[in-house]
């Protein structure tokens, strides 16, 4: 189908596993895909290297790359370099939640979507390995559908906006299998936060951790580069 | 008091006049205010400026102002240059409508009040002159408090965010004899959708109208600068 026809969604790619995958769920449900990622002060380029890539082998229309320092709102080991990311998991919420991200990021998605006149959002969040975060609960994606159709002109005008979070229900290993029955490269993504610059993973925090047994539990082999 | 014992609330401060009014309402409430305003890629700095002088003039504890560049999103005619303001009222939603605007600049005062330990925000949106614009409506803001209950640590741990929108059932004469009440310097606030580099006023436009209109009808002397 021509892309011109199809229906437009504006899809959250921030260079890492569940993103890669919940674009390329986008894509084979049929939507014109425009990706869009943050330059927000996280601590590597190297997941906007990776997102960039991730976006145009899996067919993204656009790819927009977005600048907002929420290093100057500090309160995160992601964006703050005095806080360390740590190398154990955490009880409780872990210090890498970065305070409203999700909340800041679905909204700038929103603004876009409504220019593009998509009513489509796709946000690759997970309750079930979601290491803590509030922002990932199905309640606040339920809410924020609610926030998005009241706040804009196409809401407004009775067009409603879906925020789809296809991975919501999904295990690590859910995922992976998802991705690669999908045809996903994983050695194009970083979930580590704490990559070099090359894009070389840790391999000890949270993310990565949750990640490699994702691989393992799954049989398959991790390609993750490690240094 | 001192300002380490005051409850804190993050003011979301444009250097216009709404805005104004609403941290000299904070303030007299009592709050240590923390003024937050944004270089959206709006047409003209002056209004920055203002929002400068504004947050210092009215006692903010700080005032943050943030990068974030929705021109690069486009649709409106605040951050296109494509786009022109128009010089006669619209019916529907004006062409300044900014796509989510207000979703946006409350998702990062959501994180900067996260991250301040506040739980309460004030914006000057308003149902009565808001000009059509749906993310002024008080539904809206009602969503958004939910969802910021819903997608933060402090939410998730039971201290719930206030969502101020103290103007919303004001007239803009009522604004502007509230502000005078408190002592609002309005010479210091640009409204003007257009005005120059410096911070001169077109006089024509949706906002320059409804602010001229209100000082008339307040009879107080209109202090803007029009060019």
């Amino acid at each position: 189908m021509h892309a011109g026809s199809m229906q437009k969604a504006v899809v959250l790619v921030s260079g890492g596993l569940d993103s890669a995958t919940t674009l390329a769920i986008a894509k084979s449900a049929g939507y014109a895909c425009y990706a869009l990622s943050f330059a927000y002060g996280q601590r590597h380029s190297a997941e906007l290297t990776a997102a960039a890539r991730v976006a145009e082998v899996l067919g993204a229309v656009e790819h927009k790359i977005i600048a907002l320092d929420l290093s100057s709102i500090g309160g995160s080991a992601l964006t703050d370099m005095h806080i360390a990311v740590p190398d154990h998991p955490s009880a409780g919420i872990p210090v890498t939640y970065v305070p409203a991200r999700n909340s800041i990021f679905l909204a700038v998605s929103l603004g876009w979507a409504e220019v593009l006149g998509a009513q489509d959002i796709f946000i690759g969040v997970n309750a079930v390995d979601y290491s803590g975060y509030p922002d990932c609960r199905p309640e606040f994606i339920a809410a924020f559908e609610r926030l998005a159709s009241l706040g804009t002109g196409a809401g407004a005008a009775g067009k409603p906006f879906h925020i789809h979070a296809p991975l919501m229900r999904f295990s690590k290993v859910d995922i992976i299998r998802r991705g690669m029955a999908l045809g996903v490269d994983y050695s194009l993504t970083i979930s580590c936060y704490a990559a070099d610059r090359q894009g070389h993973a840790c391999g000890v925090c949270d993310s990565c951790r949750l990640r490699r047994r994702g691989f393992v539990e799954a049989g398959i082999p991790d390609p993750t580069a490690y240094r």
